[in-house]
């Protein structure tokens, strides 16, 4: 087998992309930093824009496109903004065979071309809410890309809205970190931590920023969407106001907040093993897999008329599989669908279809089922919320194990120095001590988890009190 | 009313902007030629997105995603290809704040990345065929743009398929040709012309260019939408080859086809009238809108119960709008939903409540129609049928009467210039005589009709045989 990838003990990275490559997820473009999203990998991402999309239609918001150019001039109007994002740009210089007079960047985020154009949009109260998401290619120049988690394009969906007060584009920011929890562990079945972002992680341009922080499989931790509440400051830098209903002109209230193709990259190595990926059924392109096995062309006719038969019943044809090529042999099958992390696959040989029934194989525990032929379907679906369900039990157990209290300073370097993991601890919520701690350790703040009880403490740096324990730890 | 519209007859090309502005469908942006697709605009075009996307996997295509940039040197690779797209390209010479080695080009179309691509994919006659799909923006500087017509920016989805034979290339380029048709004429209710372009009108680096060519309203022709036979160019360009089953190394066969974002011009063109945008119902946003009319609170409750019954029944939610704004007349709400070329108008009195009816209203013909309550929504549903039809027919009609065959030079002279609309004319198939006709009437051969019928003819230039009438026309 050329397939084979290395073991996630020997080199995580390299198992990483071993599988991103050989499961046909993605691959190197000849832009260095840019990849090519393969056919199986685009199905994942388009599983996961389908459920997104509805979520926010659902909750009022409509999609629209704006611009990839954005003029010099734009990115300068936010302080931070431009601080954060301007030296990471890709530049336009030249069009239509002439050097332009002023130079565009490609957009690494939308903010100042959606607030210049809001201007337009926004008058009175009666405009606003303003709920708008766009699904789109963003740039940004990276020096260290890995495919999926870092790429210097990546597709993702960024929401841009405007509210009439503080309070409605707050209740929006925690609204939309909730679908990011939910999507995250209800269809990704990755356990994530909601939370507030540092001062020193936040979004260039924020107020504050909301995050959901999962853990990898290496103990490391990968932020998997953001929620920002902007307060007024693109509303001030792009003159965005508008008259309430006491005819008094007032600036807007922003949020933004986006997730991006990273999260293939995330549910490649919250799950997999070293045999390949392993999908969640809910996002799985190809939730079952039928491996008929025959020698002959009798056994071939009486196995293949049960795998129609099963293809027949199932309810959604292009999410089940009959692997029926003859010129390559059934283990081979096993090991190419074990490599794409279908959840399911089911076996028929002569001996099944006279026994009436065939056998069904999950790819998350290797468990084997013998299923009787006439409730195959049915119980291959309720399988398959088991599955679902086991892979986000699996994961959660994983990050309750590699989870830790620390309280002293040097039992949190020792952690650190030889493992990874989440720490909860006490911080002075001072960048100054974030940054000196990441200095000795490499871990960050994660976020400051939403469900963080109050509770005496002292900050693991300097010792100063703290009431909030905090997740600390390495990340992507 | 702020929002009338330049009438049609006054300024052709004013009425089209006005009603891309006033319908709410696009914006212009800061950067010249780009534009923002609003929320309605882009609506459209995701039920334009759907029914396409559906029907490509249902042809066995797969969606994938390839970098934005490619390297300038790839794009020098084609001879024609180079020729055709290098001058309009948007150049990127910086990134991450440092000048690149090599300048990047943004993609004008996609061909030379993904035939670099597909090199490293195929192998042999098992890799094909490779049936490939991308939704993405390209950027081609242009001079002179119009919303959604031209513009520099645009939203498209490309089709780039492998294949081992040129019988098997040129059976998906006609296989989706036709479904553009189907597309053009049942969605979109615009009939076209599928053809062969011209040599000179082809696409650069196709052997063959098919077309879909419609009328608009002012006589004038669009091109609707492409499928190209790109022969063998690409795959030698590239170095594809693919070991047949004869273990026999050959270059691949190639095909490309798009349609974009251009297409939502073509449909206000093709329909709307002076009162604003005419939709037809399969791509409307909305389809029927509901307005209530009453004067006070009790009316008020009883039109309203009856409104939100007929919501409640209606099959598809996000595709029924209840009006029920009070700071709004239901005059100015009727020139609103006009203006967005909402098919069917729903209105609802107190005495229409009495009388157990509602009063139907069809944006495409004005015309009124009761509905007995019990059975409107069945009745509503039909009549956006009727609508679809209605609104093709006219269209059909429009094109019939401005289509004319001529067969003399000098009216042909005279016709193009008092005038527009199709002429089908003899044409020897020369590109010299074609660019001398352009030259004298502006008008240029849209298409070689698959329908054209065999006959004997002279070239309505030059006077030599030709076997086949070819439709002349201005276009856009």
């Amino acid at each position: 087998m050329a397939k084979q990838i290395t073991p996630r003990s020997q080199d995580y990275s390299k198992w990483y992309h071993d599988i991103v490559l050989k499961a046909g997820l993605a691959d190197y473009a000849p832009v260095k930093g840019c990849m090519i999203i393969k056919p199986y990998g685009y199905a994942i991402w388009e599983k996961m824009q389908r459920y997104l999309d509805d979520r926010f239609k659902e909750t009022g918001h409509q999609n629209a496109y704006f611009p990839l150019f954005i003029p010099e001039s734009f990115m300068k109007k936010e302080a931070e903004h431009v601080e954060g994002f301007a030296p990471e740009c890709a530049v336009v210089t030249h069009g239509g065979g002439k050097k332009l007079e002023e130079p565009l960047m490609i957009r690494p985020t939308s903010e100042t071309i959606i607030w210049d154009t809001y201007r337009k949009w926004i008058q009175s109260y009666r405009d606003l809410p303003l709920l708008i998401n766009q699904w789109a290619n963003v740039v940004r120049w990276e020096m260290r890309t890995r495919l999926f988690l870092r790429t210097t394009e990546f597709l993702w969906q960024e929401g841009h809205t405007a509210h009439a007060s503080e309070e409605d584009a707050r209740k929006e920011t925690m609204m939309i970190l909730e679908i990011y929890r939910q999507f995250a562990e209800d269809i990704m079945a990755v356990p994530v931590i909601p939370g507030l972002k540092s001062e020193n992680e936040k979004f260039a341009g924020a107020v504050d920023t909301y995050s959901i922080e999962a853990m990898m499989q290496d103990g490391d931790a990968l932020q998997a969407g953001t929620s920002h509440y902007l307060g007024q400051n693109f509303a001030k830098a792009f003159d965005v106001k508008f008259q309430d209903e006491n005819s008094e002109l007032n600036y807007v209230y922003a949020t933004s907040w986006g997730v991006s193709t990273r999260l293939i990259g995330a549910l490649v190595m919250a799950h997999s093993d070293d045999q390949g990926l392993i999908m969640p059924p809910k996002l799985a392109p190809i939730e079952v897999v039928i491996v008929p096995i025959y020698r002959d062309e009798d056994s071939r006719s009486r196995v293949l008329e049960v795998a129609n038969r099963l293809v027949a019943e199932y309810p959604n044809k292009l999410s089940i599989k009959l692997d029926d090529r003859d010129e390559v042999r059934p283990g081979w099958k096993f090991n190419e669908w074990e490599m794409k992390g279908v959840p399911l696959r089911i076996e028929i040989g002569p001996r099944d279809v006279d026994a009436g029934k065939v056998t069904a194989a999950r790819r998350d525990t290797g468990e084997k089922r013998d299923l009787p032929i006439e409730s195959a379907v049915t119980q291959a679906l309720a399988l398959l919320d088991e599955i679902q369900q086991g892979i986000y039990d699996k994961a959660h157990a994983f990050r309750k194990e590699n989870t830790h209290r620390i309280d002293k300073w040097d039992d949190f370097k020792e952690f650190f120095k030889n493992g990874s993991g989440f720490v909860e601890a006490h911080w002075n919520g001072k960048t100054e001590s974030e940054l000196e701690i990441q200095n000795q350790t490499k871990a960050t703040v994660r976020n400051i988890p939403l469900s963080a009880e109050e509770e005496d403490g002292k900050c693991i740096l300097t010792g100063e009190p703290s009431s909030k324990r905090v997740i600390f730890s390495k990340s992507y």
